[in-house]
């Protein structure tokens, strides 16, 4: 038995260290890893003599050569001195650092009900469709698309959305100047990144507008101008300076009207007039439930529009997979900055969403929760007739939300939070302006958002809320 | 035989569609005209589907009875096939053609042989694991995961890589630490926006290095400085206001050394006397062909590492899935920046990386293809004992790729695209160095590269080059 003195022979005597030798599979990397822990947890500290080798082997009852191999791993990886003729020890460096190790965090908490604005309703997912264009996509891709070159994206995918874009959205697009993201946000980052490095300084968006597109905009280093938002959408922006504006054409977000068919002239005119570039955010523009959708402003003057799409709202936003359309002059320095933020989506799933889209199943998709969405926003404002005649409901009959206009006095604050008391989650019109002070109250109604079958509890609690 | 899906959707769904029912005269014509058109152009083929008129009617908004007698009279003209209580088809024998949707592109350009560095053998990817991995993940995941809300990353891959790391690598890790990125650049670029974001100018680089991290790291706004490699891997960085080193410990890239005991606790040393930051790029630590490899750097001392890992050479560049684990003061700034940046992998992918894991089938891949390359390399080093005893082998038996160090007077640019005329891609060291005059010439030669059943091919072309 080695002596009892020091920490180390303590150690070496331990319970845990010999459970550790025996329990595990190889006895060296047993033996390692119990000697590593005990550095880490302060059971051995720096500059502790450790037991010689053969001693250590007598004690565990194992070969001195497995023993004097761990060891002289440990020393090889930092872990303890070894010099020869002399006392082998823990390294100077090896602190005991395991300290506080965070628990893992509580699973996302969530509210029971959520009408949270911008999400499809994701249990709507097509999970068969999405596997078999997975297992069509892995059963017929070369190989050498699994060690990708080209920085815009699978040219398949490309080509597709080119196809699609244009007959669906009117859009003016051909493989080479669509670059694929990992969704509007990463692909309005690029952007914001590709303008500031060109020497602007300022970005004009919506007001209101989705707030993390804002700080998008300020995390790439851009100052942020607010654009004013009329019945007919956005203005034209008038600051000087401003040469990029940030837009929602089909459906302002969140407000919910649709641009003035003067505006989106006068809107091109203006990119035109000041050489800049209009990013038109189309982010539900395939849902439209009255008319015919408006086709996208980007086939008005596919120079001075970069057209942004995604499928979080028609598939589900744990894809990450959007697109930008380019003007030619910005393809290459947009490619590069994508290449420079170093993110890209899987180019498995490009594939799949590429057959998703060639079989027809991506838009036999998109009609069936057209038909599901439009139902709830009908519901929805049956029920609002009925019950709230002093809300008014704002916006087209289009998208994933809408907006119910605040009377004066209404506190949307108190409104919303009584909706988290009754366990339903829900936002006000607040963190969308740029400004909240003095600005109309307003709820966001997000009526895609929960899963089918807890629709009409979901609109239950929400009229008790209203109540 | 019938395809599974069918354009008819898309066509049905298409702008021109609408735009032509709306504008001629009396819409069952103007419908009827359209199918026809389309079976003419090619838009709709023989035996595809079309939707129901039920189904077209509200897609259209006219009347269901109009969609119903426009499809009778082409089925009586022989466009369209109907049968009671069945799917009404494009005839098969109606007219039509060519016009088909390209399947997957061709394999990419590049020359036809490759021994360029950083790449696996992508032919090796366990594609029928892989969709197994999908299937359950996609079979298995609650529809919340699809619209995730944990910027670093599903959890239940945060917790598998970090059972998997501490046991494969010695990474002191919790899932709570662990970001999931889109691959290691990603995950550099995102470190570099935090340091600078934090005030710091400067970050030094291992000298050399992949050039790409260079270029990263300045797209972010820092300054590089080359830090010196010898025998014994990277040196202590000595310059003032250097607070941040990205080191690969496990294999130097290229040379392909490994960080010496002593030089690992040094560096460790310096981290801690500056509250600095090492980066431990371990870009291909799970393939070591001699010894049993060094455990991770980070163990020493997980406040002040940051491990960063990644699939691609495991797997497939393609996948964009990487990770690092943080010390936990830049958990909740590197995650804000990873959120700014707007880069993520998809949560299915995630998912089925972390069903991979579990299963077992990833070790087992990692196994299979460490054998693979450790031939690869046996044979290689045979080759040049043979054929090229003027060339000096650099590096431990480790990795993807080994450096042939060319004695004075070799030229490197001519080797290189003297291969380049015999089809085969290699690159020199110069692109590696931060400043190449007057450094050694070298080759990479990156072995993993060429599918096995090229490989003696590959090599006998790289022979030719060199005699």
């Amino acid at each position: 038995m080695i002596r009892a003195g020091s920490i180390a022979d303590d150690w070496a005597n331990s319970a845990e260290l010999r459970t550790a030798v025996q329990r595990r599979g190889g006895r060296r990397a047993a033996l390692e890893g119990a000697i590593r822990d005990a550095i880490r947890g302060g059971g051995l500290l720096p500059l502790d003599a450790i037991p010689s080798s053969r001693a250590l082997a007598i004690e565990l009852g194992i070969a001195r050569g497995t023993v004097a191999e761990a060891y002289a791993q440990l020393a090889a990886e930092g872990y303890l001195e070894a010099r020869p003729g002399a006392t082998t020890r823990v390294a100077a460096g090896a602190a005991g650092s395991a300290a506080r190790i965070p628990a893992i965090e509580a699973s996302t908490p969530g509210l029971p009900l959520s009408l949270e604005a911008g999400l499809p309703d994701v249990t709507a997912f097509p999970r068969s469709a999405w596997l078999a264009a997975l297992r069509r996509a892995l059963g017929s891709a070369p190989s050498s698309l699994l060690a990708p070159r080209d920085a815009r994206g699978a040219r398949v995918l490309r080509e597709m959305l080119a196809t699609h874009l244009r007959r669906t959205r009117g859009v003016v697009a051909d493989p080479g100047r669509v670059l694929i993201t990992c969704g509007f946000g990463h692909g309005l980052a690029i952007l914001c990144r590709v303008f500031r490095d060109g020497g602007l300084r300022t970005i004009a968006i919506e007001d209101p507008c989705l707030h993390q597109h804002r700080a998008l905009a300020v995390g790439a280093g851009l100052r942020v101008l607010p654009l004013p938002v009329d019945e007919g959408g956005a203005v034209v922006p008038s600051a000087a300076g401003v040469e990029v504006a940030l837009v929602t054409p089909a459906h302002q977000f969140p407000l919910g009207m649709t641009l003035a068919p003067a505006r989106r002239g006068a809107l091109i005119a203006w990119a035109r007039a000041c050489g800049g570039t209009l990013i038109e955010d189309d982010y539900d523009g395939e849902y439209r439930y009255d008319h015919q959708p408006l086709g996208a402003l980007q086939g008005l003057d596919p120079g001075h529009v970069v057209y942004a799409g995604t499928v979080s709202k028609t598939l589900a936003p744990g894809l990450r997979i959007g697109w930008l359309v380019l003007p030619e002059a910005l393809v290459e320095v947009a490619t590069a900055a994508k290449e420079r933020a170093g993110g890209e989506a899987s180019v498995i799933e490009q594939l799949a969403l590429a057959e998703l889209m060639r079989t027809g199943a991506y838009d036999r998709h998109v009609r069936r929760t057209r038909l599901r969405y439009r139902r709830r926003r009908d519901q929805l404002l049956e029920l609002l007739a009925e019950r709230t005649p002093w809300l008014t409901v704002r916006g087209i009959a289009a998208g994933l939300h809408v907006v119910l206009e605040l009377p004066p006095g209404a506190d949307e604050q108190e409104l919303v939070a009584r909706a988290a008391r009754s366990g339903l989650a829900l936002s006000g019109l607040a963190p969308f302006w740029h400004e909240p002070q003095g600005r109309p109250g307003g709820l966001i109604v997000g009526y895609a958002a929960p899963p089918e079958h807890e629709y009409a509890a979901t609109l239950a609690a929400f009229a008790s809320v209203l109540d």
